[in-house]
Protein backbone atom coordinates (compact mmCIF):
# COMPACT_ATOMS: atom_id res chain seq x y z
CA UNK A 1 0.00 0.00 0.00
CA UNK A 2 1.58 3.15 -1.08
CA UNK A 3 1.94 6.21 1.28
CA UNK A 4 -1.25 8.07 0.21
CA UNK A 5 -3.77 5.32 0.54
CA UNK A 6 -2.06 4.10 3.74
CA UNK A 7 -2.67 7.97 5.61
CA UNK A 8 -6.35 8.11 3.65
CA UNK A 9 -7.33 4.35 5.50
CA UNK A 10 -5.79 5.91 8.80
CA UNK A 11 -7.72 8.72 8.58
CA UNK A 12 -11.09 6.59 7.72
CA UNK A 13 -10.48 4.34 10.96
CA UNK A 14 -9.60 7.63 13.37
CA UNK A 15 -12.73 8.99 11.98
CA UNK A 16 -14.74 5.66 12.11
CA UNK A 17 -13.89 4.93 15.43
CA UNK A 18 -14.17 8.53 16.96
CA UNK A 19 -17.88 8.46 15.67
CA UNK A 20 -18.68 5.30 16.56
CA UNK A 21 -17.65 6.26 20.38
CA UNK A 22 -19.87 9.41 20.02
CA UNK A 23 -22.55 7.69 19.04
CA UNK A 24 -23.39 4.98 21.40
CA UNK A 25 -22.23 7.73 24.22
CA UNK A 26 -24.75 9.74 23.07
CA UNK A 27 -27.49 6.84 23.05
CA UNK A 28 -26.48 5.51 26.24
CA UNK A 29 -26.02 9.00 28.26
CA UNK A 30 -28.36 11.97 26.41
CA UNK A 31 -30.20 9.76 23.97
CA UNK A 32 -32.49 12.73 22.42
CA UNK A 33 -29.02 14.32 20.98
CA UNK A 34 -28.45 11.73 18.51
CA UNK A 35 -31.02 13.33 16.24
CA UNK A 36 -28.32 16.06 15.58
CA UNK A 37 -26.38 13.12 13.92
CA UNK A 38 -29.65 12.77 11.24
CA UNK A 39 -30.52 14.68 8.35
CA UNK A 40 -33.53 15.07 6.64
CA UNK A 41 -32.40 12.40 3.73
CA UNK A 42 -31.30 9.61 6.51
CA UNK A 43 -32.47 6.52 6.60
CA UNK A 44 -32.71 3.73 9.45
CA UNK A 45 -33.67 -0.06 9.41
CA UNK A 46 -34.10 -0.90 12.65
CA UNK A 47 -34.57 -4.69 13.46
CA UNK A 48 -36.03 -4.38 9.83
CA UNK A 49 -38.51 -1.29 10.08
CA UNK A 50 -37.95 1.35 7.69
CA UNK A 51 -37.36 4.97 9.00
CA UNK A 52 -36.41 8.05 7.31
CA UNK A 53 -35.65 12.08 8.24
CA UNK A 54 -34.28 12.83 11.41
CA UNK A 55 -37.55 13.46 13.16
CA UNK A 56 -38.81 9.92 12.66
CA UNK A 57 -35.48 8.40 13.20
CA UNK A 58 -35.27 10.43 16.49
CA UNK A 59 -38.34 8.98 17.40
CA UNK A 60 -37.71 5.97 16.97
CA UNK A 61 -34.89 6.41 19.07
CA UNK A 62 -36.14 7.73 22.17
CA UNK A 63 -39.30 5.78 22.04
CA UNK A 64 -37.24 2.38 22.55
CA UNK A 65 -38.31 0.80 25.60
CA UNK A 66 -35.61 0.82 27.78
CA UNK A 67 -33.93 3.95 29.47
CA UNK A 68 -30.68 3.42 30.27
CA UNK A 69 -28.68 1.06 27.73
CA UNK A 70 -24.79 0.02 27.87
CA UNK A 71 -22.90 -0.60 24.73
CA UNK A 72 -20.16 -2.55 24.61
CA UNK A 73 -17.89 -2.02 21.09
CA UNK A 74 -16.60 -5.26 19.77
CA UNK A 75 -15.38 -4.91 16.51
CA UNK A 76 -15.14 -1.41 13.83
CA UNK A 77 -14.29 -1.85 10.68
CA UNK A 78 -14.27 0.90 8.33
CA UNK A 79 -13.60 1.98 4.51
CA UNK A 80 -14.04 4.83 2.52
CA UNK A 81 -17.16 4.99 0.67
CA UNK A 82 -17.77 5.95 -3.06
CA UNK A 83 -19.23 8.95 -2.36
CA UNK A 84 -16.48 11.42 -1.86
CA UNK A 85 -15.30 11.94 1.30
CA UNK A 86 -18.14 9.55 3.04
CA UNK A 87 -17.52 6.62 5.43
CA UNK A 88 -18.84 3.36 5.65
CA UNK A 89 -18.45 1.75 9.44
CA UNK A 90 -19.40 -1.70 10.32
CA UNK A 91 -20.22 -2.27 13.86
CA UNK A 92 -20.48 -5.27 16.34
CA UNK A 93 -21.00 -5.11 19.86
CA UNK A 94 -23.14 -5.76 22.67
CA UNK A 95 -25.92 -3.90 24.54
CA UNK A 96 -26.93 -4.23 28.32
CA UNK A 97 -30.74 -3.34 28.95
CA UNK A 98 -31.44 -2.70 32.52
CA UNK A 99 -32.84 -5.43 34.30
CA UNK A 100 -31.51 -8.24 31.88
CA UNK A 101 -29.16 -10.73 32.84
CA UNK A 102 -27.90 -11.50 29.53
CA UNK A 103 -26.95 -8.72 26.80
CA UNK A 104 -27.98 -8.22 23.45
CA UNK A 105 -25.41 -9.30 20.37
CA UNK A 106 -26.24 -6.77 17.72
CA UNK A 107 -24.67 -5.44 14.33
CA UNK A 108 -24.76 -1.94 13.38
CA UNK A 109 -23.53 -0.35 10.08
CA UNK A 110 -23.70 3.34 9.28
CA UNK A 111 -22.99 5.32 6.04
CA UNK A 112 -21.45 9.15 7.45
CA UNK A 113 -21.42 11.72 4.86
CA UNK A 114 -19.23 14.68 5.30
CA UNK A 115 -20.95 17.86 6.12
CA UNK A 116 -20.05 21.19 4.91
CA UNK A 117 -18.39 22.34 8.19
CA UNK A 118 -16.38 19.69 8.16
CA UNK A 119 -18.35 16.80 10.25
CA UNK A 120 -20.62 14.32 9.32
CA UNK A 121 -23.60 13.00 9.27
CA UNK A 122 -25.51 9.32 8.90
CA UNK A 123 -27.12 8.67 5.57
CA UNK A 124 -27.53 4.79 5.88
CA UNK A 125 -28.01 3.63 9.23
CA UNK A 126 -28.68 -0.56 9.92
CA UNK A 127 -29.11 -1.90 13.36
CA UNK A 128 -30.16 -5.97 13.92
CA UNK A 129 -29.56 -7.96 16.99
CA UNK A 130 -27.95 -11.32 16.71
CA UNK A 131 -29.53 -14.44 17.81
CA UNK A 132 -27.34 -17.22 18.52
CA UNK B 1 -44.64 7.41 1.68
CA UNK B 2 -45.82 8.62 -1.86
CA UNK B 3 -45.69 5.69 -4.44
CA UNK B 4 -42.52 7.32 -6.40
CA UNK B 5 -40.67 6.64 -3.05
CA UNK B 6 -42.52 3.05 -2.56
CA UNK B 7 -41.70 1.71 -6.33
CA UNK B 8 -37.69 3.11 -5.55
CA UNK B 9 -37.68 1.44 -1.97
CA UNK B 10 -39.04 -1.96 -3.64
CA UNK B 11 -37.02 -1.87 -6.25
CA UNK B 12 -33.90 -1.62 -3.73
CA UNK B 13 -35.36 -4.52 -2.37
CA UNK B 14 -36.00 -6.40 -5.51
CA UNK B 15 -32.24 -5.91 -6.39
CA UNK B 16 -30.66 -6.28 -2.49
CA UNK B 17 -32.31 -9.55 -2.68
CA UNK B 18 -31.56 -11.16 -5.75
CA UNK B 19 -27.87 -9.97 -5.58
CA UNK B 20 -27.64 -11.65 -1.91
CA UNK B 21 -29.15 -15.03 -3.58
CA UNK B 22 -26.88 -14.69 -6.12
CA UNK B 23 -23.55 -14.51 -4.48
CA UNK B 24 -24.43 -16.80 -2.14
CA UNK B 25 -25.11 -19.15 -4.68
CA UNK B 26 -21.92 -18.14 -5.91
CA UNK B 27 -20.16 -18.66 -2.98
CA UNK B 28 -21.52 -22.17 -2.23
CA UNK B 29 -21.16 -23.69 -5.21
CA UNK B 30 -18.89 -21.61 -7.76
CA UNK B 31 -16.48 -19.41 -5.64
CA UNK B 32 -14.52 -18.98 -8.06
CA UNK B 33 -17.44 -16.94 -9.97
CA UNK B 34 -17.24 -14.30 -7.37
CA UNK B 35 -14.57 -12.23 -8.50
CA UNK B 36 -17.12 -11.25 -11.47
CA UNK B 37 -18.88 -9.27 -8.48
CA UNK B 38 -15.94 -7.12 -7.75
CA UNK B 39 -13.58 -4.57 -9.54
CA UNK B 40 -10.42 -2.98 -9.05
CA UNK B 41 -11.88 -0.20 -6.36
CA UNK B 42 -13.39 -2.97 -4.45
CA UNK B 43 -12.73 -3.08 -0.98
CA UNK B 44 -13.53 -6.52 1.57
CA UNK B 45 -12.31 -6.37 5.20
CA UNK B 46 -12.83 -9.93 6.21
CA UNK B 47 -12.45 -10.69 9.84
CA UNK B 48 -11.16 -7.48 10.29
CA UNK B 49 -8.22 -8.26 7.21
CA UNK B 50 -8.47 -5.16 4.80
CA UNK B 51 -8.30 -6.42 1.23
CA UNK B 52 -8.30 -4.19 -1.97
CA UNK B 53 -9.37 -4.71 -5.86
CA UNK B 54 -10.67 -7.67 -7.46
CA UNK B 55 -7.48 -10.08 -7.33
CA UNK B 56 -6.64 -9.91 -3.89
CA UNK B 57 -10.57 -10.08 -2.86
CA UNK B 58 -10.98 -13.22 -5.09
CA UNK B 59 -7.76 -14.88 -3.89
CA UNK B 60 -8.47 -14.17 0.11
CA UNK B 61 -12.24 -15.88 -0.69
CA UNK B 62 -10.80 -18.55 -2.78
CA UNK B 63 -8.17 -19.67 -0.29
CA UNK B 64 -10.67 -19.63 2.76
CA UNK B 65 -9.88 -23.15 4.39
CA UNK B 66 -13.05 -24.74 3.65
CA UNK B 67 -14.42 -26.10 0.53
CA UNK B 68 -17.54 -26.53 0.61
CA UNK B 69 -20.07 -24.22 2.81
CA UNK B 70 -23.58 -23.52 2.87
CA UNK B 71 -24.82 -20.35 3.78
CA UNK B 72 -28.55 -19.59 4.83
CA UNK B 73 -29.94 -16.26 5.25
CA UNK B 74 -31.75 -14.82 7.97
CA UNK B 75 -32.19 -11.47 7.18
CA UNK B 76 -31.68 -8.86 4.20
CA UNK B 77 -32.23 -5.04 4.62
CA UNK B 78 -31.49 -2.77 1.61
CA UNK B 79 -31.39 0.78 1.33
CA UNK B 80 -30.78 3.25 -1.26
CA UNK B 81 -27.72 4.85 -0.84
CA UNK B 82 -26.23 8.65 -1.53
CA UNK B 83 -24.19 7.42 -4.11
CA UNK B 84 -26.42 7.53 -7.27
CA UNK B 85 -28.03 3.99 -8.16
CA UNK B 86 -26.03 2.32 -5.54
CA UNK B 87 -27.74 0.50 -2.37
CA UNK B 88 -26.27 -0.64 0.76
CA UNK B 89 -26.96 -4.32 1.39
CA UNK B 90 -27.11 -5.32 5.07
CA UNK B 91 -27.48 -9.03 5.72
CA UNK B 92 -27.32 -11.97 8.64
CA UNK B 93 -27.24 -15.51 8.49
CA UNK B 94 -25.90 -18.57 9.05
CA UNK B 95 -22.53 -20.87 7.22
CA UNK B 96 -22.73 -24.36 7.50
CA UNK B 97 -18.79 -25.31 7.31
CA UNK B 98 -18.16 -29.38 6.17
CA UNK B 99 -17.47 -31.57 9.66
CA UNK B 100 -18.80 -29.09 11.73
CA UNK B 101 -21.28 -29.52 14.43
CA UNK B 102 -22.62 -26.44 14.90
CA UNK B 103 -23.14 -23.22 12.06
CA UNK B 104 -21.56 -20.01 12.28
CA UNK B 105 -23.43 -16.99 12.39
CA UNK B 106 -22.41 -14.09 10.31
CA UNK B 107 -23.35 -10.47 9.53
CA UNK B 108 -22.21 -8.93 6.08
CA UNK B 109 -22.74 -5.49 4.51
CA UNK B 110 -22.75 -4.68 0.81
CA UNK B 111 -22.28 -1.63 -1.18
CA UNK B 112 -23.50 -2.31 -4.52
CA UNK B 113 -22.59 -0.12 -7.35
CA UNK B 114 -24.45 0.04 -11.02
CA UNK B 115 -22.41 -0.85 -13.81
CA UNK B 116 -22.84 0.92 -17.44
CA UNK B 117 -24.37 -2.05 -18.45
CA UNK B 118 -27.35 -2.17 -15.96
CA UNK B 119 -25.84 -4.82 -13.25
CA UNK B 120 -23.84 -4.19 -10.17
CA UNK B 121 -20.35 -4.38 -8.13
CA UNK B 122 -19.58 -4.50 -4.97
CA UNK B 123 -17.78 -1.55 -3.78
CA UNK B 124 -17.43 -1.91 -0.24
CA UNK B 125 -18.10 -5.38 1.64
CA UNK B 126 -17.68 -6.39 5.59
CA UNK B 127 -18.07 -9.50 6.63
CA UNK B 128 -17.74 -10.36 10.66
CA UNK B 129 -18.55 -13.56 12.08
CA UNK B 130 -21.04 -12.98 15.26
CA UNK B 131 -19.72 -15.03 18.06
CA UNK B 132 -22.75 -15.35 21.17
Amino acid sequence: METGRCHEQEQVEVVGKAFVDHYYNLFDNDRSSLASLYQPTSMLTFEGQKIVGTGDISCKLNSLPFGNSKHTISTIDSQPSAYGGGIVVFVSGSLQLPGEEHQLRFSQMFHLIPTQDGSFFVQNDFFRLNYG
